[in-house]
C-alpha cells in the first residue's frame, strides 16, 4: 500500500488500496489471533514487579500502626496514620486531609456520590429529591466514570477537552449559572484516555470556580499521578495548592490508588479532600463499614517506606511500559501517519492512547478488529452514554499484551483503520 | 450485701443495702479503670491465632487461581472458585450462589440495601420512589443493622423475640399483609445479642413466607455461624435447605465473613442468594467496584485449605473464649441471680450476653458503669432508634478485655445493676 494521503490518491488507485488492505485484512484473520486490549490492565511483567510485597508483612512483623492501633482489629475508619502520610506526600496534600480506603477508588467516587444523592452534603438536598442532576463530562473520558453517574440518573454533559485540558470556559459556564450541576469528572494527570496533563492555568481555572450549586465537587481522579513514561515528567501544580490558594478548599475530591502501582484489586486506595467534607462523608462512610482493610494499607507503607520509594518502584514499570506504548506509536507513524486520516495522542505518562479515527469508522474498526482477533474498548465508550457523535474516539491500552502480541495487535489495527476509511472514500 | 430477692426486702434493709453498694461503687471509682466492653471485638489473643495467615501467601507462592485467573489483576468480580467453594461449604449453600467480596458484610449489606433503594430489584419500583418502607427488625438486635436501615430512611417495626428466633406469626403477618415490608434482619446462629439459635421451626417458618412485596428479602446475617461456645454445637437447619424445599429461593440473601475467624477489618466477606438475584446484584455491584481483593480471598484460602481446616481453627478461638463468657455468667449468677432482679442468656456460642435489667435501669446502669470506668454498648443500642420502650437490654461483649480485666469489669458491672436497682426501689 502507497503512503501517501488517501484525500490526494484517484478513485481507481483508492480501489486497488481497498482491495489490497482486504487481502492484507483476510490474511490477518486466517491467523486466528486473540488478543485482548480493551482494559487498562497492567501485564503480567509490571504484577511481578510487586510480588516483594507479598512478604513486607510476615507474621512476626508487627501489626500496630504508628498511632498504637492494631491493624488486626476493627477501628480506625479513616486509615491508619503511616498510610495517611504516605498518599498525602504523593498527592501534595496534607495527611490530615486524606482518608484510606479499601482496594478500589472507584468505589471511594460511588460513596462520594451515593452519600450527596441518598443523604445530601454541605446542607443541600439529596439528589434523589431533585428533578434534575448534571454532571460535566470531559470528553473522550472514562467509561467507569461515566457509568457511575449514569447509575445515579445524572445527566451528563459532555465537555471538550485540547492539550490543556477540558474548555474552562465552558466548564465555567456551565458550574457558575446552573444549580443543577453538581460536579465534573476530571483525570487531570495523563488523563485516561487522553494522556495530556492539565495546565496549571486549567488547575487555577477549576479553583477559581464559583459555582451556582453548594454542593458541586470536582472528582479529581488522579489515578495516574506517578505513572510516568518520560523520564523527566512534567510537574503540574496540584489541585491542592490551587485551592489552598484560591480559598475554595471543599469544592474538590482527590483520588488515587495503587491499583497500577502494585496490584489492581489488592492495593490501596485513598482520598483526600478538606477536613469539613472529610468529616461530613465519614459520618455516612461509618455506617456502611466498620473499617476498611488495615492490614493491606500497613503491608504497602512497609513495602515502600516513603513516597520517594514509590516513585522509585514507577521507574520500573516505566521500564516495562514505555517499548510498549513506542510500539504503538511506531507503527502509527509508519502506517497511518502517511496517509493523514487519523490523528492520536503521544502521551508521556498513563495508560492510553487516544486515536481520533475518521468520522464514521470508529465502530467499524473496532468491529473489524474484534472479528480478527483483537478486542479494544468498545467505540464510544469514552462518551457519556457510549455516544461519540463523531464515532471517531478509540482508546488505545496498550499494557497488557506482551510486546510481540502487541505488534501483532497493531499491525491489525492499521489494515483496519486503513480498511474503513477506504471502505468509506469509495462507497 | 444481703443475697436474697430484694423484693423481698423491708425498706430499712434496701436503705441499708443502697448505702453499701454506694460505698462499692466509690471504692471502685477511685480505681480508675478504663476498660472498654462497648464493642464485640476479638482480643489480642485471638487475633495472634491467625498471624500464620500473613505468611500464607508468600511472593513465590503462585498467584493463578483453579479457574486460571491472575489474583493479582483486575476481573472476577464476584470472587475466585475456590474461596466459593470454602464459603458455600461453611453455609451449607452452592458454590455458584456464592459472591465472594471485600473485608466486610455490612459492606455488602448495605450494597443489597443502596440497590433496591436507588435502582429496584426483582421489577418493583426503586425504594426511593415509594412513600414507605419498612422493615422488620427483630429485638433486641445488632445497631449496626438498624443504622443501614435508618441511612436508607426504612421505618423499622420491631419484633420480639424468644429462644426459638423472632415472632413468626408478627412476621408472616407483616410481611404477608403489609407490601411496604421490605425485608428482615436476622442473625440464626447465635444472634447478636441474645445468643439464640433460630429453630427449625422458624428457619421453615420463614422459608414458607409468601410476602405481599415481591422485593421482600430476608437478610440473613449468620455471622456466627462456625463461632461455637459449646464442643456439640446445635446443627440448625439452614436457610439454603429450607428454601430449597420450599422453592422460595429468591428470598434470602445469606451473609457470613471471616471477621471474628482471622482478622477484623482484613477479612473476607461473603454472601449467599439465588442466581437470580446474584445475577441482577451483580449488574450494579459491576459499576460500584472493578473487583474485590482477590489476593486476600486466595491468601485465606491457602490458609485454611477448607472448610474443616476453618471449623479447627474456631476451636482455638473458643478456648480463648470460653472461659470469658464463663467469668461474665459465674460473676451474674453469683450476684445478681439471688436478688431476682433481672434475667441474661447463655449462649452457646457468638459474641455476647444479652442482659435484661429492671424496667427503666439500663441507661442509668450503662452511665454508672461509664462514670465508674467501664464503657458499655450503648443503653437501647439494641433496638431500632436506640428506643428499648423497656429501658431493660444491656448488650455484654466479652471477648476483648483480658480476663482479670473482665473480671473487673464485670465486678463494678454487678455493683451498678444493684445501685441502679436500689435507687430504683428506694426513691
Amino acid at each position: 500500500m502507497e503512503k501517501k494521503p488517501l484525500n490526494a490518491q484517484g478513485a481507481e488507485a483508492l480501489a486497488a488500496l481497498l482491495q489490497q488492505t482486504k487481502d492484507a485484512y483476510d490474511a490477518f484473520q486466517a491467523k486466528k489471533l486473540s488478543l485482548n486490549m480493551a482494559r487498562g490492565k497492567p501485564g503480567p511483567e509490571q504484577l511481578d514487579l510487586t510480588l516483594p510485597l507479598m512478604d513486607a508483612l510476615p507474621a512476626d512483623a508487627g501489626m500496630i500502626s504508628e498511632s498504637g492501633d492494631d491493624c488486626r482489629n476493627y477501628g480506625v475508619l479513616s486509615g491508619i496514620s503511616e498510610a495517611k502520610k504516605l498518599f498525602a506526600d504523593i498527592l501534595g496534600a496534607k495527611p490530615e486531609e486524606m482518608f484510606i480506603g479499601g482496594n478500589s477508588s472507584l468505589e471511594l467516587m460511588f460513596a462520594c456520590l451515593q452519600i450527596a444523592y441518598v443523604k445530601g452534603i454541605a446542607g443541600c438536598p439529596a439528589w434523589k429529591t431533585l428533578d434534575k442532576v448534571k454532571f460535566l463530562c470531559p470528553v473522550p473520558g472514562y467509561d467507569r466514570h461515566f457509568a457511575l453517574t449514569e447509575y445515579f440518573d445524572v445527566e451528563m454533559i459532555p465537555v471538550p477537552t485540547d492539550e490543556n485540558g477540558p474548555d474552562m470556559a465552558m466548564v465555567k459556564k456551565y458550574a457558575e449559572s446552573d444549580p443543577a450541576v453538581k460536579g465534573i469528572w476530571c483525570v487531570p494527570v495523563y488523563a485516561n484516555p487522553t494522556g495530556i496533563v492539565y495546565s496549571d492555568e486549567t488547575v487555577r481555572a477549576f479553583a477559581a470556580l464559583k459555582p451556582a450549586a453548594k454542593d458541586f465537587r470536582i472528582f479529581w481522579d488522579n489515578a495516574y499521578c506517578i505513572h510516568h513514561l518520560v523520564a523527566e515528567p512534567k510537574k503540574p501544580l496540584t489541585i491542592n495548592q490551587a485551592c489552598e490558594e484560591s480559598g475554595n478548599t471543599d469544592i474538590f475530591y482527590q483520588f488515587v490508588s495503587t491499583s497500577k502501582v502494585t496490584f489492581p484489586g489488592a492495593g490501596v486506595a485513598a482520598f483526600n479532600t478538606s477536613k469539613t467534607n472529610l468529616d461530613e462523608l465519614s459520618k455516612s462512610l461509618g455506617i456502611q463499614t466498620i473499617g476498611f482493610d488495615k492490614i493491606n494499607q500497613l503491608r504497602h507503607v512497609r513495602f515502600f517506606g516513603n513516597a520517594d520509594k514509590m516513585r522509585a518502584h514507577m521507574e520500573k514499570h516505566r521500564a516495562v511500559l514505555k517499548p510498549k506504548f513506542d510500539i504503538v506509536l511506531d507503527m502509527l507513524e509508519q502506517e497511518i501517519a502517511p496517509l493523514g486520516i487519523a490523528s492520536w495522542t503521544k502521551p508521556e505518562g498513563g495508560y492510553f492512547i487516544s486515536f481520533n479515527a475518521p468520522k464514521g469508522t470508529a465502530k467499524r474498526i473496532v468491529q473489524l478488529c474484534k472479528e480478527g482477533g483483537v478486542t479494544l474498548t468498545g467505540a464510544g465508550a469514552t462518551y457519556p452514554y457510549k455516544n461519540d457523535p463523531d464515532d471517531s474516539n478509540i482508546r488505545i491500552a496498550p499494557t497488557y499484551p506482551k510486546c510481540e502480541e502487541l505488534s501483532q495487535a497493531m499491525e491489525l489495527f492499521c489494515i483496519c483503520v486503513k480498511l474503513a476509511a477506504l471502505e468509506q472514500l469509495t462507497k
